[in-house]
């Protein structure tokens, strides 16, 4: 529920965080695009998926920073007062939804595609992980709208199935073709999965927060501050370490291409 | 017709729907852009056309949001009401066609161009689909604003006539030239008619609602729920088999190119 009043402390906590994740987004996109020529053809479709993501939360990010504006207003002058619900105006949640229905399987995506596994491999992974993570997110969404406690339960019981299914594929079955990778990706893909991990547990908890009870506008401000460093965390941080095992595998793949990209000292002082 | 008012739920429904196809428009159109040299240079064309509709199409539905936006509107606060029709303004169901006019023959292009078909047959089949795909769409017009049912099964009719025709050129006379190309291409080109015909036999469906005298608040959520499903499907979908059947045709002209792009284990095994 969306509180009835927020102070001018609160409203720009919201305002602020919500462009935060705007210029995260965006940039991380644009970097990542612009950062093509850095890793060789065969890792290029990898980096623009995680470009896309972040690009598509850049976008639902405009429309919540809006969505959001719009919903409170004050009278008060000089940013010294309380702002209440606007009449005629809500606070779109949905958007996150419509964000995460798009986002999510892309980020399974990123992760397969970088690893460029034997072709059969990477072809079932992905037809597990993408129809799993959409249905993951399109059962939590009538939780999220549903009035009744019981409602938020059930959906939100129903949405964990194909999550625990994601984590088993991930860390099971994925685990086992992670042989024939160099150890520096092994390690990055072990730390990208841990991440993945620590983030989408923030969502299953913002979804929680109404049914412990917590109410009232610090809750509130506070799953939105969630949500926003979770989607930071989960997309923006996600993507640049996506980039780093493209690198890597880049570096692995190619010596001539690693001896022009690599211009450290170290390396530098060894050729002299 | 537009219904008289709308529950918050409905409204959100609606709003949410329009707000995913237009992020899918748009990011699939820049994904396409971006993903030019992941194809060798004599497909680049079709990726063009492809990025052009799903551009098109992310135009039409930021008109067709907004003027969602304007037609309702609510006194109530905090996301707790209904929706009414505002006095002065009009949702505008006319811009869909507008698109469609544009972009239905331009998908047909895409399709016969990424075949790289013989110079000659190529033309014969362009000079048939795209006239009869813009007839197609001309002629369901005054059917859709028509105020008679009588006018509206006459045009439907006549739409239908250019649309059987369109099926004919594809699954029959395409389906001769289909065996030049690559065993994947044409499995690949057989699942993007199938898909073509799914997702265009959704339009006819939904024009035929109000002759079914379904209507009310539900029935017209549930038009522009399949309307906005079936464009995602026909456009970016439909974009994104057009990249895929464009790179394993890149693939199977150059195999130098191919080994740059494809980094699988597999093959990387085989090449030590």
């Amino acid at each position: 529920m969306i509180p009835d009043q927020l102070t001018q402390g609160q409203y720009d906590t919201v305002y602020n965080l919500l462009s935060l994740v705007i210029a995260s987004q965006l940039f991380t996109a644009l970097f990542l695009v612009a950062a093509q020529n850095r890793v060789l053809p065969r890792y290029r479709s990898a980096l623009l998926v995680s470009a896309t993501v972040c690009g598509i939360a850049a976008y639902h990010y405009f429309r919540i920073f809006n969505s959001f504006k719009e919903a409170f207003v004050t009278d008060a002058i000089g940013g010294r007062g309380v702002y209440t619900q606007a009449p005629g105006a809500s606070f779109n949640e949905g958007y996150r939804y419509v964000d995460w229905f798009l986002t999510v399987p892309l980020l399974l995506v990123e992760l397969v595609v970088v690893l460029a596994l034997a072709k059969k491999l990477q072809a079932s992974l992905l037809a597990r992980l993408v129809p799993a993570s959409a249905l993951m997110i399109a059962l939590g969404y009538p939780g999220e709208i549903a009035t009744s406690d019981a409602a938020r339960n059930v959906w939100g019981l129903l949405s964990t199935i194909p999550f625990l299914y994601i984590l088993y594929v991930l860390f099971v079955e994925l685990t086992r073709s992670l042989d024939r990778q160099p150890v520096a990706v092994r390690n990055t893909v072990s730390k990208l999965r841990i991440l993945l991990f620590a983030t989408w547990g923030v969502y299953p908890i913002a979804y929680l927060v109404p049914l412990l009870g917590i109410d009232g506008a610090n809750a509130w401000v506070g799953k939105q501050a969630g949500y926003s460093f979770a989607d930071i965390l989960a997309k923006c941080l996600y993507g640049l370490i996506i980039y780093r095992i493209a690198r890597l595998k880049s570096f692995a793949d190619d010596p001539q291409f690693a001896a022009e990209e690599e211009g450290h000292e170290d390396l530098q002082g060894s050729r002299a």
